[in-house]
């Protein structure tokens, strides 16, 4: 198997583990949809609050039907997270946020109740945000993509190596306007340059580690940048920026100095430009099937039954 | 639902019907790895030759185990196809090509058999061909894209819109060499317009008509062109080309005059070139997820169990 195919398995991991089935998992409804997929151990603390968790027959747990407003689903979830929190449960709650996620079935829809952002990988919450990759054509180095080292003081993945650009999206901002405002804050990029950002599709990948389950979704853009340009940092979250011939980005997404869940959105770029094919990678298109999981399709169950696309 | 949306259903029809389960199809093994899918009907003629096809008790259906030569696979099958063909049983057959499509397990594996390219889609064999999308930046029209009408002689899709230049993978010749190939012949782009030509990933979908099964899978190529050139078809399988401005693309993808299995390729395009955005398809990561849709996975049965991934 090719390095490439490599790092698709580990940013894909709980993909691959053979354990998102209903003997491992349950899918997470709320108002008769799924938004999510809780792990045994979550399942197991979940039982001891039956009036906000249901458990039905099929295996599926749903919000209890008698919350039925985004505050009421909002304050109990927010009630058994700090009890968890107090017990100790879980490691992903030391990290807790004061910041919280917006839970929607879909990314478009209204969202159905608001939880700690720490607490939605135990719930396997979709989560969407987006990337930029910067890039030049630098006179000495050749195509050069700027990468960023992430703050020490981040919560998650300080001191590692990201694209130039991420962030989570927020409510009441566009992908776009999201886009536009992580340039400025993290990168300092002026409005002139910000002329020439490109949507360029997305990714979907789905991520574990000991924190919980990343059903992750980025929403890709492309920025050609002149050679002369430098980006600085000017909201405290990122350590150094450093401008990266690809042929060392093809080196350095390897090692354990590169955020895995970065890894998709730079592959995407590589791909996409070219730099790997189907000539140093034989299994291109599984490589890029793995860049895009059928995250819609996981996340399809409803109360009245699978929706009918059905893989197997 | 959007347009788009709905269009990638159409070409993936077959991964929407509800029908590719073990209750309406069996996986087809050779050499105990999975290279396609049977329906029912399928299913039912194969039965007629239990030394050619033999069924196990898990519901899959194998190519018979003494058949142990790439040659003495070929010959049966061809047997087989033969009489199926006489009996009018499939109406594919009636499109008998005289030239035979190579079987593996992956598309980097070496052959197991061959069939005439009219009986792939009977045993939903996966299908790799190449694509180009030819664009230009018009001075009057802006963004372009060239797109040729095939022609009316052409066995399938006759007189169907279709992108630049499009061709399936031939045994001898890599990705790279098949997409030069193809431009020369298809649209006789010179060897110094071609020194553009980049790759830029692949798409993956699933197809059904009357005839059969279509896994499919595009190795994407990219080739931007001068504003005054103008390709001209040397084969005889095009009809006429047309440089059409991005934004009637977008409306002519929608009409029963565009190829439906050339449409992802198209949709990747406008994808990656930022045409179509989170602004003009709110469910943007859906669709890019129905560009790829796991066909490695859909095609991962062994005579020793399902690979370790599983998305249910």
């Amino acid at each position: 198997m090719s390095k490439f195919m490599n790092l698709a398995r580990k940013f894909n991991c709980f993909y691959f583990n053979g354990k998102c089935d209903l003997q491992h998992c349950r899918p997470f409804l709320v108002c008769g949809k799924q938004v999510g997929i809780m792990q045994a151990k979550v399942v197991e603390a979940a039982c001891r609050y039956p009036d906000v968790f249901q458990m039905d027959s099929s295996g599926m747990v749903s919000m209890h039907p008698s919350l039925t407003t985004y505050e009421e689903r909002s304050a109990r979830i927010n009630h058994v997270l700090t009890q968890w929190r107090e017990e100790r449960l879980f490691v992903t709650l030391k990290g807790w946020r004061n910041e919280c996620y917006e839970v929607r079935t879909g990314f478009a829809d209204p969202p159905l109740l608001k939880m700690d952002r720490s607490a939605a990988c135990l719930f396997g919450v979709r989560q969407y945000g987006v990337e930029i990759n910067g890039y030049t054509h630098h006179p000495q180095l050749g195509m050069s993509i700027w990468l960023q080292r992430r703050a020490l003081s981040k919560p998650t993945w300080p001191g590692k190596w990201d694209n130039m650009v991420a962030g989570g999206l927020s409510v009441g901002h566009s992908v776009l306007d999201t886009a536009l405002k992580e340039a400025e804050e993290e990168a300092s990029i002026p409005a002139h340059l910000l002329a020439n950002l490109r949507s360029a599709g997305s990714v979907s990948f789905y991520f574990e580690s000991e924190r919980g389950l990343f059903p992750n979704t980025e929403f890709v853009y492309d920025l050609e940048l002149p050679a002369d340009f430098v980006p600085h940092n000017s909201d405290g979250e990122v350590d150094l920026f450093e401008l990266v011939p690809v042929k060392q980005v093809m080196e350095r997404i390897f090692t354990p100095e590169y955020k895995a869940t970065s890894c998709p959105t730079t592959l995407d770029f590589l791909i996409r430009h070219g730099f790997i094919n189907s000539d140093n990678e034989p299994r291109l298109p599984e490589l890029v099937e793995l860049l895009h999981i059928p995250l819609h399709y996981l996340y399809s169950q409803s109360s009245s039954g699978k929706s009918p696309i059905s893989p197997n």
